[in-house]
């Protein structure tokens, strides 16, 4: 009766991560971890919750709708002009803003890899394109030279998500420059930077902002503060692009799409370093710990640079995700990412960790798994 | 170079009412009142502010993305299906969503009055349709008659916000049936109730929620947190409508579009009647008080059931907007409002209102005037 849009008729819902009360309720359990959805062991950092906590009293007021405060707070912690800037409501919307500015016929094209973030997909259902996947290489690694290869006079957008969510390995500065040389500069590239801080001291890790700065007037960085920060609840993302591209994304934003909390609480997340070299340290040590558990059962796990591992199981692991759910542990299965014989662990305390690891081991001993 | 889409360059970025902070440093002023936003004088729901505090440490956990205490809570309050309710970052967003949703063609059109909400105008422009936009009657009233003369076989969404802002009037229960039964029920008919806690009370005010239950699918109820409740700042609406729109709205929308604590402030302030109350007897008050000063000076003032007022001063406003700014009060004019003739002024705190009564008369004062 009501005419739908047959675009979006062809997306799917999102199937988020189970509830850690939801999966407590379902099958009785009283201890739940969830490794499912790549959020900070250590909370939010404490300055934001302060911040919040202040600003709370004055929430009948709009938020500013040009983000004045916060985007003079991420020019300077950054060196770029505030025109430069552009902040969403999560880097979820900013992927959606891009793709309006820029998707336009359904002859046009949007790049990504497989397995590649699926809010990627999303937006090219919500514009009139052609979706391309180029898979990753053997170890995971995003295709630079199978990408630069697929471009054609119908390629708009590209995006580059360093290091990559599902399979967290980077790109590194040699592939991407040789990657921006090839590709017209018509074309927009996002480099999709939401695990930044995690992968941001690798020696050969490029950042956006180097590309930005040098004049490169097609690249866009994104960043988030659901991560390194611990505000995912709060849906904070910004980015970095040319001019040209930030007054699109103005053009067609929503006024008022960043909440006057999320602006307070992400000005007073910039300036805690000190939550993020916790959450970094913190890290590193969990990706070494999982590196050797998968090892040990016999997965191959990716190179990883972000709050998560991503390992190969050389078999579907819906069985597996299904046995560590019974034993109270909520992990992301591969069907859910394109790779069935995949799973993606976030890095938890260490005492979440520690329950992984050994239901992770009882449950692909042969004697115990079904 | 990067090619934008021309729909997105045709559109131009929303101008803010101007912040109090920069009219005190610009014009070097200490008080200044700002009754240009239709913000709730008394502030936000005291319990929501109580629930935001509590939830700001979870905020490293990604919000629930179907919103299910929020929705339960909706749905126990106004007795309608979880199903049929959607939420949204403010419903600036189901508004956005809404046109993804249902515009696919360049010949598709978008009906709205004028003037409206530059919402609707925006949701047209990211869309391949045309824009439709009917004048209000000599009253200020939407004219439903010769909005259901001018749908036609391309028509596929018709905005009427009920109350129309910027001009406080109402469509009352017998247009809107008589409207309801003109209009194929192919087409969606959004009912943007952003104002309707202060309009709730009038015997012949139909809510989207009537024409819902009694099985119209094709009928949107638009609401908001921002308004009544005082949460503009946080970025909460929700709406009504048959499950089919509901469905193609959360395949559309990004997964985590509501933040944590809009979900947890939403369900406290839907509990507040209180705060509700005392905020809507006071707008009566205000209301009152706007009418008199206005036919005072000569301006005609529209009938508002809102927390605004839109008077035609029958010459452009401009001046007497800039003259009050000077004297550090802020309203909207009506240039940016699609009439430049009126002037649209918001319900303030009572000492809010006594400067403005009191700078009106100053400015409209012949031998004040500039």
């Amino acid at each position: 009766m009501i005419p739908i849009r047959p675009n979006v008729l062809g997306m799917e819902p999102y199937v988020q991560g189970k509830p850690i009360e939801e999966v407590k309720r379902e099958l009785g359990l009283t201890r739940v971890v969830k490794l499912a959805s790549n959020e900070n062991p250590f909370g939010p950092s404490p300055k934001a919750v302060a911040a919040i906590q202040e600003a709370a009293s004055t929430m009948h007021l709009y938020p500013d709708g040009g983000a004045y405060a916060l985007k003079q707070a991420i020019s300077s912690k950054f060196d770029i002009a505030t025109n430069q800037i552009m902040v969403g409501n999560g880097s979820d919307e900013l992927i959606h803003l891009l793709g309006l500015i820029t998707l336009d016929k359904p002859t046009d094209e949007l790049m990504m890899c497989n397995p590649g973030f699926a809010r990627y997909d999303a937006s090219a259902h919500l514009a009139p394109c052609r979706l391309v996947k180029i898979p990753v290489d053997s170890k995971h690694v995003q295709d630079l030279e199978a990408m630069a290869d697929a471009v054609n006079e119908n390629t708009r957008i590209i995006y580059l998500a360093n290091p990559n969510n599902p399979t967290g390995t980077i790109v590194r500065r040699n592939a991407v420059d040789r990657f921006l040389d090839r590709v017209p500069e018509s074309v927009v590239v996002v480099l999709d930077e939401a695990y930044y801080e995690f992968a941001m001291h690798h020696p050969e890790f490029p950042t956006s902002l180097e590309y930005i700065k040098a004049g490169r007037e097609n690249v866009v960085g994104l960043r988030t503060m659901s991560k390194a920060q611990g505000l995912a609840g709060l849906r904070i993302g910004y980015g970095f692009a040319s001019t040209t591209i930030v007054d699109a994304i103005n053009r067609a934003r929503e006024p008022f799409n960043v909440s006057r909390l999320a602006q307070v609480a992400a000005i007073a997340a910039l300036e805690d370093d000190e939550h993020v070299r916790k959450t970094v340290e913190h890290n590193r040590r969990g990706l070494e710990l999982l590196a050797g558990v998968f090892a040990e059962v016999g997965a191959e796990p990716g190179e990883s640079f972000a709050n998560f591992m991503y390992a190969d199981f050389h078999r579907p692991t819906r069985p597996i995700y299904q046995a560590l759910l019974q034993r109270g542990v909520i992990t992301r299965p591969g069907d859910l990412l394109g790779n069935p014989n995949c799973l993606r662990v976030s890095i938890g305390t260490q005492e979440e960790m520690d329950i992984f690891v050994e239901e992770l081991r009882n449950v692909t001993t042969p004697a115990v798994a079904k």
